[in-house]
């Protein structure tokens, strides 16, 4: 609420459930804006439901309060005014009297789905095609307000330890996680590629400033069309110097996600609640080598292990399953990938350089981070693209922080819309992705 | 720092200067990390200069120590121990005496330039070619660090006033800018674009949240190279619902750019000194009419107007002269845009619909933000596509939030690059650009 009018009410700026409770408390007349979410007419009343940022205020408004304005329907923008009552039964604990109504904007036509429902219950396909108007759903608005205060949370606890943001090129000349799963773009006549990850530009400028986070989009080209895989999405890098070894990392992982979900219960607990969201508790993050979780799941569940290289998504869920029965967590930090299965700048592990001094972190099943210490010294990092196929010289930029000298350091990336995929538990990561692309998807 | 080591060592975490000082000050022991930034002989003793994040740290080192390492060199990471003591003519009021050195790395060669000087005077293209590098000097990093601090301040304002943070598709199948400064890409074998902005999206999501912002990268395929353009930049976009009228947006970014000017002092004072920046001080920002712009300069300064659709760089510049010595502004705003120079989207002002209800800021004489109101009826909408040759079927999915209803909107893009080009008084917006994309440019 903005200030007081010469009439004594509220003029609510940008109006919030909790100043309404408050004024309802103070037995205040408001006036507030906000879109006509829903229209119940009780015969000679009606209620009007009005939305506002962070939820729905219950109005009651008089029939003949019709005539003096045009007909409202459902999604007219207004203003309105009226008298506050408590009223424990209505959203947010209260409602209003309207007196007054005026309407800023109308529809031009209905809605094609009912928005206002608690539950679309909306194919996937459908859904996703009427985004645009489907986030206006209450459920819809409390998924992407908790992602929103994911990425703050995230950003926030860097601050306090000593992080600077970066902002780097999503244009580039070379691809950092190789493979053939890069969009190729032209630029003004050469070829160009779209950011796999910020991965070349974040050591550089752990260089620089010793940590350093982005928050941005990286871009994959993926040609599999999975419930899992987004081909953009938001990816939360950090990477950080002077690290004695990767578990540094994870520890700063460890400690971030505890403050990012701790956070949530506070600044969005309403949307928290309209969710049902399972809020993961973090303790102590147990930690299992790569080949001793195939192991485990293997002799655990009885699953014969057919890629001794990689996780298949089902013994992801399965090392998932064993340690919340075994351990009680949400998370497990799998380590030790093979380096064969690893980028060229993974530093390997000197007690046995089949593998790297790397990891993932598994959520409820699935990976949802990917880190791991970097290689810092010149000639160790050179030789490794020769091992790799890699020619040097096609990397000049890039090495020359590590010709330059660079210190110890690793970092991580986490899939903003994979981790929200796992905590509202949904089964397609569409679903938490504002606008997906995907294979058949560059729309909305 | 975070800890006391067992023998009442500081072990420094992240070392700040700060911290050192205050240690200085109770006269303590510490331990630190950082880069050799520089040593200076001095005959039976070295000054050696160690690089932490925020500063440089003045360490004295008896000769003798060097034959117990192996010999330091610059840009060798570290890990050091002392004793402080306070030394006002020194970096941060401080001086360390080390009696323990141990070298984390070593380059493989030596910096190809000066990056340890105070000014590194280097042509620009030198620099941006070894920028991996030149940004450890210290001016380079104090111009990124208060980059960082500016974006922050940006969303920390937004937040007050209600805003949710967004993050929309870079891919997109539409551009909302109109024109041939678009990059293609081949998306699974159909036609995509990189996103010039997130204008539809933003415009979607206050019909979700009322005000919404986002920071991320936009992308201009632009074929000249001047000083003031980049393909590739870093956008601060915010975009309110139930506005009264454009002034409401013009208000929210004065404030907006008080808060975060006023917050530097605080949050960064070191490297706002370091550049000798000059804060601007922000009153009531000045307005003036864009054809009223157009005659007082070319009255003011005896000018012709050549066109009268655009503003002309020049004619930015003289306007921000103008408005500096008639009202001693370091900002204006220039209102009402031709129509014919605006996209499909903007508002017209129905007292005379050859302008629209939009603005740029002007920022010591150059565009740092397009901002405006947005059209909301449907009706109005397709009818102004079909005036600028539009055909409304390609825009389908962001016709919807107009078809069902939008509240009155506006909103602005505000170019962060542009505005540190300005604050900083640099001739070259490449030099405020971490890696700067132009039409020659693709690396590092």
């Amino acid at each position: 609420m903005d200030k007081v009018s010469a009439t004594g009410t509220y003029l609510v700026g940008t109006a919030r459930m909790d100043a309404l409770r408050q004024a309802a408390e103070r037995g205040e007349r408001v006036r507030l804006h906000g879109a006509v979410h829903a229209i119940r007419n009780m015969g000679g009343f009606s209620f009007v439901l009005i939305r506002i940022p962070d939820g729905v205020v219950q109005c009651v408004m008089d029939d003949s309060l019709m005539t003096v304005e045009p007909i409202l329907t459902e999604e007219c923008c207004i203003e309105a005014e009226g008298q506050t009552r408590i009223d424990e039964r209505a959203p947010g604990g209260l409602e209003i009297v309207l007196d007054t109504v005026r309407v800023l904007s109308r529809p031009h036509t209905v809605m094609p789905v009912a928005v206002n429902k608690w539950k679309m219950g909306m194919a996937l396909e459908t859904e996703l095609a009427l985004r645009p108007i489907t986030l206006r759903n209450t459920r819809e608005r409390a998924v992407f307000r908790i992602q929103a205060e994911i990425a703050r949370g995230f950003r926030d606890f860097l601050y306090e330890q000593g992080f600077v943001e970066i902002h780097t090129p999503k244009i580039v000349s070379a691809s950092a996680e190789g493979g053939a799963n890069v969009f190729r773009l032209d630029y003004f006549g050469r070829k160009a590629y779209l950011a796999q990850s910020p991965q070349f530009y974040k050591q550089t400028m752990v260089g620089v400033y010793e940590r350093v986070f982005e928050v941005g989009s990286v871009f994959r080209a993926e040609k599999h069309n999975t419930a899992r895989h987004l081909n953009e999405y938001v990816s939360l890098d950090f990477e950080m110097a002077y690290i004695r070894d990767f578990t540094d990392i994870c520890e700063m992982e460890t400690a971030m996600l505890r403050f990012v979900f701790d956070r949530l219960k506070t600044v969005c607990g309403d949307a928290v609640r309209t969710m049902g969201v399972d809020l993961p508790v973090i303790g102590e993050i147990p930690m299992v080598r790569f080949d001793e979780a195939k192991r485990l799941v293997s002799e655990a569940y009885n699953r014969k292990i057919r890629d001794p290289y990689d996780l298949e998504p089902e013994e992801e869920v399965l090392i998932g399953r064993y340690f919340k029965e075994t351990y009680d967590s949400d998370f497990v930090f799998v380590t030790h990938y093979p380096s064969k299965k690893r980028p060229f700048y993974a530093m390997d592990d000197p007690a046995d350089p089949r593998f790297t001094l790397s990891f993932d972190l598994l959520f409820r099943g699935m990976e949802v981070t990917t880190g791991g210490q970097r290689i810092h010294d010149y000639e160790e990092q050179v030789a490794k693209m020769r091992v790799k196929n890699l020619d040097p010289e096609d990397f000049t930029s890039y090495l020359m922080i590590h010709k330059h000298g660079m210190p110890p350091h690793g970092g991580l990336g986490v899939g903003l819309e994979r981790l929200c995929m796992k905590l509202f538990d949904v089964p397609n990561v569409r679903r938490v992705s504002l606008f997906p692309r995907d294979l058949n998807r560059l729309e909305p």
